[in-house]
């Protein structure tokens, strides 16, 4: 079994998936809480009780996809202890994801059409989004990444004035999409110096 | 609190949501289980974890949203029973929705476009399908319906040759959305006659 670990946003999700044959993997179950209680008190018991409802134990995890940043700072640090921790106890292995990759993922769906462009933006304040542009092919397997993970203002952003569709959503299913054929990795927070671009806004 | 619950397919879920005072109300938790279990099993299960993950008890659950059908027989059958006795139990009321409504809720997302033909689709086996169409608005809750549910072959759907997105996955969120501005009534399931379906495909 595959899990994904998303805390990078408001919203925390995990997902399990189990490998098959196919390109995708199966989706077994997910949940998702919008409680805005602290990721630190909700993340593991979301992975407690999704295991219980499928009558499984952490032993039954192969391999953990987290979202490991952009994103809320906090956030991604308790993603990241979390993977660690269970990767740890289960035996399991880490695959780091990026958060903005997992939000591209997030927002394919089955009427995306092929050769479309998918913005995924997640807010870094004051102005700036953290972004990555991406453009759709025929199947979810195909999404080409166009730019790497970057801080940019919403005002460049939109002068690029290529139209695209937007994505800001993203749920642990994404990140379990954005980590098939990805290597195995440390769960180490990205943080893509926000305070950089704040203090380029500060400059100005 | 408005719970959905959604168990006419392959897949149940379960959603939370709060009532605000916008059109739409706050997604609060869902849960979504695929692991071929019956869903008499695992239906009442993911309630009890959705509620306790949120820190709440059946008893601020106001109105449960639930899926009637068409859709699996048995799956149907067990959703209404559920949000029956959740209702009595809790003193909450039903608000029953059509699954093709649902899917049609479902597979709307920030980019579907306004103007566009979305159709819900819902196998029914044997080149049959439980369908309706829906023309998109400009936001999720101008969503209007262009047929009533129906049962419809594979064949004589394509040939209406109109060009339009299809939707098949259904969640507990869309039968929330669905819900909006419904009134209250009888979890009872709806059948749509499936057999006639098979009746006129032999009588061929």
């Amino acid at each position: 079994m595959i899990l994904g670990l998303e805390s990078s946003g408001q919203t925390a999700s995990c997902a399990l998936a189990e490998q098959t044959d196919a390109l995708v993997p199966k989706s077994v179950a997910e949940v998702t809480l919008n409680v805005g209680l602290k990721h630190s008190e909700t993340l593991l018991p979301m992975v407690e009780s999704v295991l219980r409802l499928c009558g499984l134990s952490s032993s039954d995890i192969g391999a953990i996809a987290v979202s490991v940043g952009p994103g809320s700072f906090t956030g991604v640090r308790i993603g990241c202890a979390t993977a660690k921790g269970l990767a740890w106890s289960a035996g399991a292995k880490v695959i780091p994801v990026s958060s903005l990759e997992a939000v591209a993922y997030s927002s394919y769906s089955s009427n995306t059409r092929p050769g479309v462009t998918l913005s995924a933006e997640i807010d870094a304040r004051n102005g700036f989004i953290y972004n990555a542009l991406f453009r759709s092919g025929r199947h979810v397997t195909e999404l080409r990444r166009l730019t790497p993970d970057r801080v940019i203002s919403r005002v460049e952003l939109a002068q690029t004035a290529e139209s695209f569709a937007t994505g800001s959503d993203v749920t642990a299913w994404g990140v379990i999409l954005a980590a098939i054929g990805k290597p195995f990795g440390d769960a180490e927070p990205v943080y893509l110096r926000q305070s950089q671009a704040e203090r380029l806004q500060n400059a100005k």
